[in-house]
């Protein structure tokens, strides 16, 4: 299959010569990966690191280009891809700067001598797993995709990437892994240490080939799980880090609001953020019905314009949702009464009011990802109904927690919500997650495959990171990968 | 089925007051790890760490006696199964001390303003799992069994712990379990964070069933590699921490043998330790031939002790796999002349001795673990052959070389060590792991189901927990889990 790019305002096509890889090509690329392993992982962390600020500049430097082709691509907009670009050079530097200091390799090592255990002093160090596999997404098309931070840390790790492109940018991805294969030729490295790769049938080879030893996921649950399960039933199964979809709750307190307009303006900006195609969108918005915030709702989400989403996909998925939720007894609806342009993938915004009674009794509706800038409204009447509905929450990657003074209530609510998160915003909205020490963008299942990880931050390098004790060795005999 | 206590030694059964958990049991032993899990979280490191004292404290007191029903039921002898339980009233002090410290419960929480991203202080906090089950194995019946390591860093994450017990040491089971249970109701704690169940259907059970969070199990790879797919297929999948069986490679580089006959003796030793029963036993002997190890082997093995083994299923399976060696073309046979006591599980050590090129042409028989006191010794003639024989080694928890001055094919053979080993020990021996900071025990698969964690020292007790990020939380709001 040859790649089709649309632009998603318009609906437009046209092919771009970036076709599925082949059984045969697939071969050669896992062969080269394979090659240039064990040369990547012995440079010196220094080594890597210029690679990893030479991709960095070279994107800067091709910045205005790769910005125009991605919002052809996207719709998402010059403004926010270009802050997502930024992002994108920042995680190049930050990992390059990580294993440039060396600090992550090298563990605490005493020895410490004891009965029936052998002695001499211990060394740990993290080497690298090997190459992976990233399986890039479609509503990052920089920061988790062909040069994003998965592939930052695996490299910055030591490992060789392939990338799998997603389909709904494949001239920004054709594009962004010429500029990675450059920066790595000119260093004169290992062309092996980077490839891309492109079709479903791909995406399955790739995580049961032998070659790869880790996979970084960021998309759907059922892609993802479908991966995560090939991963783990291969002869030798590999660490799979998928980041799936998520409901992410935002809980009101009783009598946090005091400005319901200024509140609804900016749980209204988060949820229609890049038309709502955030993993840390606040899909689900848990309040007192004393707030009455539903009025504000109404009122302003009326003007609030039209979103234009990634693809028909997701259009499509959007809308057949929206209608089903619609015809759904017992939820009222607030939308936007703006114009959808015929062309395109344009989505109107839309906030559904209910019950806690009625969530609570078809816990599925507060269960479902709506992909895109649609929420839903939940009012309960006392804490009894907050609380029941805390205890009906799923895995998420961050919930937030309006309140105010300390209280038990408060005290319950936010535990309730750290069980199930990976991170918790106090008076805070969700979209926007800080590339810095401290992050974890990462949470119990179903929002990712495994709670102990984050793909954002510094600590991403871990993913790709195992540790090795050297017993007794001398310094100087360090294999070359675990020296500074 | 009611439990069968047998003496290795002598064969004699007796039956013990310890039955196969119930489904009926199963449900209400499950209900109870769920309710005592909150309370046992929320308790400060201090309050579980005075637990695991306690808990250690109850081990020493009933040393003797333990001692003497471990060595009824093992026939490990007196000697190694007082620095086992030392070791694991070690191992329960120093996740006391950890948690007591809390040195482990607040990550690095700098704020750093972006553009685009939420702002407010990030603090990463670490918590608990949630009920943890662990898979006692039979050749620790103290460290690696009801109050072993598994249940010492479960139980300090502030994970519920519900162990499996091994079928090998059911009176030594209960009788730890009672300990502990006593432990845990005097100190006041909510009872249900700690259960003992049994049977191989409670196994099953266990690891489906939705309240456990996480599981750690030490024992063969078959039965392993079963319960880690299990809880891959689960609805929600949870961590599993399998280490598998392993062949331990002890790689002798030319000229590193100075004096031959304490070399095999050193060998010899690590090789029959605990009746050659440890995950680490050295297995696997690679050796130039112009070292002549073998001559020495011949020699000193004739006199080695027949060895005592855990139980029938053991004994049976080493007898049945020594006979295939004993009439595989290509291989001699060095063995101990002694004799076999007819009672019990006893066994004659042997070492079987291969060219390079039969090892490369059958390496089946370099990939099996031959579990009990055998051995391979594979002599090589040239560095190439060397080489060849590194190529091929699968993961494993720990590889030794022997060595001496540096050169390029040390360094080769010590990157090819570090590659595939969880620890790399430089002319020692691999039995005998230090509990200690910097120890690393784990490795690459099949030696362990993930590569990424260690089931011994401090490290251990990450498994058990997940990152979570405060941003914008005031510290007295942060949930009692994450306060000191």
């Amino acid at each position: 299959m040859t790649s089709i790019s649309v632009d998603p305002r318009s609906g437009v096509a046209r092919t771009v010569s970036f076709k599925d890889t082949s059984d045969r090509e697939h071969v050669d690329i896992m062969s080269r990966t394979a090659q240039a392993a064990p040369g990547w992982a012995a440079m010196s962390g220094r080594g890597r690191a210029a690679v990893l600020y030479a991709i960095g500049e070279a994107l800067e430097g091709a910045g205005a280009d790769l910005i125009a082709v991605a919002n052809a691509e996207t719709g998402l907009g010059i403004t926010r891809l270009t802050g997502e670009l930024a992002r994108t050079t920042a995680q190049l530097r930050m990992f390059a700067d990580v294993i440039a200091a060396g600090a992550h390799l090298i563990g605490a090592g005493v020895a410490v001598p004891q009965e029936g255990a052998a002695t001499g002093a211990l060394q740990r160090c993290l080497l690298p797993l090997g190459p992976v596999a990233v399986y890039a997404a479609s509503n990052f098309p920089f920061a988790f995709s062909v040069a994003g931070g998965d592939t930052a840390s695996a490299l910055a790790a030591g490992c060789p990437v392939v990338v799998k492109a997603h389909p709904a940018h494949p001239e920004l991805s054709l594009r962004t892994a010429r500029l990675v294969e450059d920066a790595i030729s000119a260093a004169g490295v290992d062309p092996g240490v980077f490839a891309l790769v492109s079709g479903m049938e791909e995406g399955v080879r790739l995580v049961t080939d032998p070659v790869i030893r880790a996979a970084a996921f960021t998309g759907s649950f059922a892609g993802g799980r479908a991966l995560a399960d090939l991963a783990g039933s291969r002869a030798e199964p590999i660490p799979f880090y998928g980041e799936y979809g998520s409901v992410n709750p935002v809980i009101v307190l009783p009598g946090a609001v005091s400005d319901q307009n200024q509140f609804v303006r900016d749980y209204l900006d988060s949820l229609t953020l890049g038309g709502g195609q955030f993993c840390t969108n606040p899909g689900l918005l848990i309040a007192p019905r004393e707030a009455n915030l539903r009025t504000a709702i109404a009122e302003q989400i009326a003007t609030r314009p039209a979103a234009v989403l990634l693809h028909h996909g997701i259009q499509a998925a959007y809308n057949a949702a929206i209608e089903q939720l619609r015809t759904t007894p017992g939820l009222t609806v607030h939308a936007s009464t703006q114009t959808v342009p015929d062309a395109g993938f344009h989505v109107l915004p839309v906030v559904f009011g209910l019950s806690a009674d009625t969530a609570l009794q078809h816990r599925e509706l507060i269960h479902h990802e709506y992909f895109g800038p649609a929420g839903l409204l939940v009012e309960y009447d006392n804490a009894d109904q907050l609380e029941a509905l805390c205890s009906q929450l799923q895995g998420c990657l961050v919930s937030c927690v309006h309140g105010g003074t300390t209280s038990e209530l408060q005290s319950r609510v936010l535990a309730e919500a750290a069980r199930r998160s990976g991170r918790v915003v106090f008076n805070g909205w969700p979209t926007g997650v800080a590339v810095a020490e401290g992050q974890h963008h990462g949470g119990p299942f179903p929002a990712t495959s495994n709670p102990l990880f984050t793909s954002v931050g510094p600590d991403a390098i871990m993913r790709f990171l195992r540790p090795v004790t050297f017993q007794g060795l001398p310094a100087e005999f360090l294999p070359a990968e675990a020296q500074r």
